[in-house]
C-alpha cells in the first residue's frame, strides 16, 4: 500500500455523490493522496468500467488502491471483492465483470471476498443504495492507509470466481485479421479494436503500407476501404484516415482531425466486426 | 481546520476559473488538501448549491472548509459570509440561500460575514466579477491553512440573519404522505423528493408493499400507479419503478437502468407535487 | 520547482487518458501535487489551450510546472518545448502555439527543447499516439520533483521560435475601439473580446455610462445597441445586457443570468468584430 487512493464510477460529477466518497475516505486517513480515473462511464456499463481499469491500472505505482463502482447489481447478490494485479494494484469492486480485462490481460493475483457486516462505514446499516460510499470508499480507504490489511478484507476466493464478460478476441488467416470494436476513444471519435498490435504485424505490415479496412454490422457492410498504416495522425493529411497502434497496444482507426465513428455512424460491441487484409 | 479546502460553484470545468481558485488557494499554503463537491451546479442555481452541501458536508472531517461560489447577485450587497456548521465545518459563501438545507437539516452554530477588505486577494480591488477566486478561495484558504481564525473572518452576525430558500416540506395524513420533488439524481433521473424517510416509515410501509404513487404537476396528475416499495434497485427487474429511500434518508423514486424523469417527463421545483398513499 | 504539477488537455474526462498521465507522474515521484486547468478544450484547438493558460498561470506560485497537451501535430516533426515564464512557471508542451498568450502578455524568459530520447517514459519508443503521457507528463513530473533540472531537459532555444499564432489585438480612434471576440465564458454565454481594459478606459467611460456596441460578421452587422457599463452582472436587471471588465482585465459582454452567444448567435475568431463607441 501507498496511500494512492484511485476512484471509478459511473455517478458522473454533476452532484455530490462522488465527493461523498472522497470525504469518507479522507474521514478513515487524512493522509490518503486521492485521484480519480473517470466518473463518466456510461450508467450501468460494466464493460466500459473494465476497459478503463486496463487502460489505466499499469500506469500508477504499485500499491495503489483503486476503487471502481459501477454497480447495476447494487443491493443484489453479487458479492463485493478486491483484487489484487500481478503489478501489485488492489482493485476494490463488485464482482460484476469489472474485473475482465485486468483478469486477462494485466493478471490478477488473488481475489478476496469484502466481508461487508465489518468493512463498511458505521450507522449506514439502513441505506441500500450507496455501497460505493458506504462499503467501497471506505474499504478501500481503510485498506490504502493500512488500517486493514489486505488479508482483513475478508475471505480469499478461487480465481475462478472471477466474473468476467465475454472478450471479443481476434481471429487471423493468412491475410487478414478479424476483431470487434471494443470502444471507442470518445472524445476524438477513433475506433479501438479487439486486435492485438502483434497479430496485426504478424501479416507482414510496414509503416506506409496500405490496409484493406472492411467494417460490418450484423455482417453488412458499412466501411469498406484502403487506409495507410501510419505511426500517428502526423502521418496522413487533416481530414484522412488512418490505422495505427493505441496506446493500450491494439489496433485502431481513426480521421485525422475528424471522428471516424461519427463519420460513418460506427458503434461498438458485439454487432460491429472490423478486419485488415493485407494486400 | 484541518488542511482541506473543498470547493463548489456553477462555473463548470471548461475553462480556467476553478483552476485560478486553486491556485489562489495554494498560493495561500501549498500545505491544503484540495477536493471539489461539484462545479456543474445549474447556472444561479442557488437551491441546488444548497442541496448538494447538504448531501456531502458531513462526510468530511470535522474543520474541513467549503468554498460554495453559486453568486447570481455578484457585485450586489448581498453579504459574503462564513458559517460553521454544528458538525464543525465551515461554508465561505454569499448569504444568498446557499445554507438553507444545511441550516434546516445539519444544523448552523455561528455566522460570521467577510470582512471584504482586509480579506481579499491583493491587487484584485478593480475586479468586480470574480469573487470567487478574489474574495472566497482566498477566505476559505486563510481559514483552512490558519492564516487567519474564524474570528478574524469578520463580525459576527446573528443567525437569524441566514438567507433561507423556502423548502418544501412534506404534509402527513392517516394514510398518505405529500412532498415536492426537491432534485433529481442527474445521472440515473431518479426522483428525490422533500419526504423523510421517518413519516414515510410511520404509515407502516414494509419492503416488498406496493405504495400508490401519484404525481401532478401544477395540480395535473402526470403519473399514477403501483410501486413496490424496496431496498435497492436489485429488488426489481431491470426497467420496473421502485420506490426506496436515497443516500440522504428521504423517499426517492426510479426505474431500475432506466430514468424516470425521462420516461415520465418530470421535472424539479414547486410545481410538482408527489404522494405516497398506503393501500 | 515547488512539486505542483497541472495538467491541462483537449483528451476528456471520460476515459483513462489523463489518469494515465496522472499514474506515471506519481510513479516519478510520489509526492507531487496534482491539479488541472481542464481537459476540456475542444478537440485540437491551440488558441484555446493558449487561452486558459494565460487566464490561469499567474495565479498559480512561482515554480509550478504545467503540462499542456493540445497536439493536433503529435508524431510531426513539430518541437516539444519547456517555456519558463517571467512569473517562474513552467510550461510543458508542443511548440505549436500554445504559447501564444503566455508569450504576448506575461513574457517568457526562456524556452528549452525536450530531448525525447532521454526524456521518455521506458519502454514507450512504439508509442507513437501518446507524448501526453509517454513525454509530455513523464518531463513535466521530473522536472516538478527536480529529478532532472531545467537544463536537463534540453538544449536552449531562442525566444525568437516560440511558435505563436495570430493575436486579434485592437484598434482605437478617437471616439471608439474595435476588437475581436477572443473567446466564450462557455458556462455564462459571455464574450471575452481582445479590447484591453485600459483602451476602453481611455475613451473616457465612466460606470453607468452608455456604450454603443456593434458586433459584426464578416462585415455585416448582426448586433447594434446601447448597454450599460458596469462593475458586474448586479448592475443591471436580470436578463438585461452589461458591458464589463472581466477576469483578466479585458473587456466582455454578457446578459445578466442569460446568453449573450446564444441570443444573438454569436460565435468567436476571425469572423467576428465587436465595437465600443464613445456616444
Amino acid at each position: 500500500m501507498n496511500h494512492f487512493l484511485v476512484f471509478q464510477s459511473d455517478f458522473g460529477l454533476v452532484d455530490g455523490a462522488v465527493s461523498a466518497m472522497k470525504g469518507v475516505a479522507y474521514k478513515v486517513d487524512p493522509g490518503l493522496i486521492l485521484g480519480d480515473i473517470t466518473h463518466d462511464i456510461t450508467p450501468y456499463n460494466v464493460f466500459e468500467a473494465s476497459y478503463r481499469l486496463f487502460q489505466t491500472v499499469n500506469y500508477w505505482p504499485a500499491g495503489t488502491v483503486f476503487v471502481s463502482v459501477v454497480d447495476p447489481g447494487v443491493g443484489s447478490s453479487r458479492k463485493s471483492v478486491v483484487a489484487k494485479t500481478r503489478g501489485g494494484q488492489y482493485i476494490v469492486t463488485p464482482n460484476n465483470g469489472t474485473l475482465t480485462h485486468l483478469n486477462a490481460f494485466v493478471g490478477i493475483e488473488t481475489l478476496r471476498e469484502i466481508e461487508e457486516r465489518t468493512n463498511r462505514l458505521e450507522n449506514s446499516l439502513l441505506s441500500y443504495t450507496f455501497h460505493g460510499r458506504d462499503v467501497y470508499a471506505y474499504t478501500g480507504a481503510r485498506l490504502a492507509s493500512q488500517t486493514i490489511s489486505y488479508e482483513e478484507v475478508g475471505a480469499q476466493m478461487a480465481l475462478s470466481e472471477v466474473v468476467s464478460l465475454g472478450l471479443y478476441g481476434a481471429q487471423q488467416d493468412e491475410t487478414s485479421v478479424t476483431g470487434q470494436i471494443d470502444i471507442l476513444d470518445v472524445r476524438f471519435g477513433s475506433l479501438w479494436t479487439s486486435i492485438p498490435f502483434d497479430m496485426f504485424r504478424a501479416l507482414g505490415f510496414e509503416f506506409g503500407d496500405y490496409v484493406e479496412v472492411r467494417i460490418c454490422n450484423n455482417n453488412m457492410p458499412v466501411y469498406m476501404n484502403r487506409i495507410v498504416y501510419g505511426r500517428s495522425f502526423a502521418d496522413v493529411r487533416v481530414g484522412e484516415p488512418i490505422v495505427y497502434m493505441n496506446s493500450v497496444n491494439h489496433m485502431a482507426l481513426a480521421i485525422n482531425q475528424g471522428s471516424f465513428a461519427k463519420a460513418y455512424n460506427i458503434g461498438v460491441g458485439i454487432p460491429w466486426t472490423l478486419s485488415f487484409t493485407k494486400m
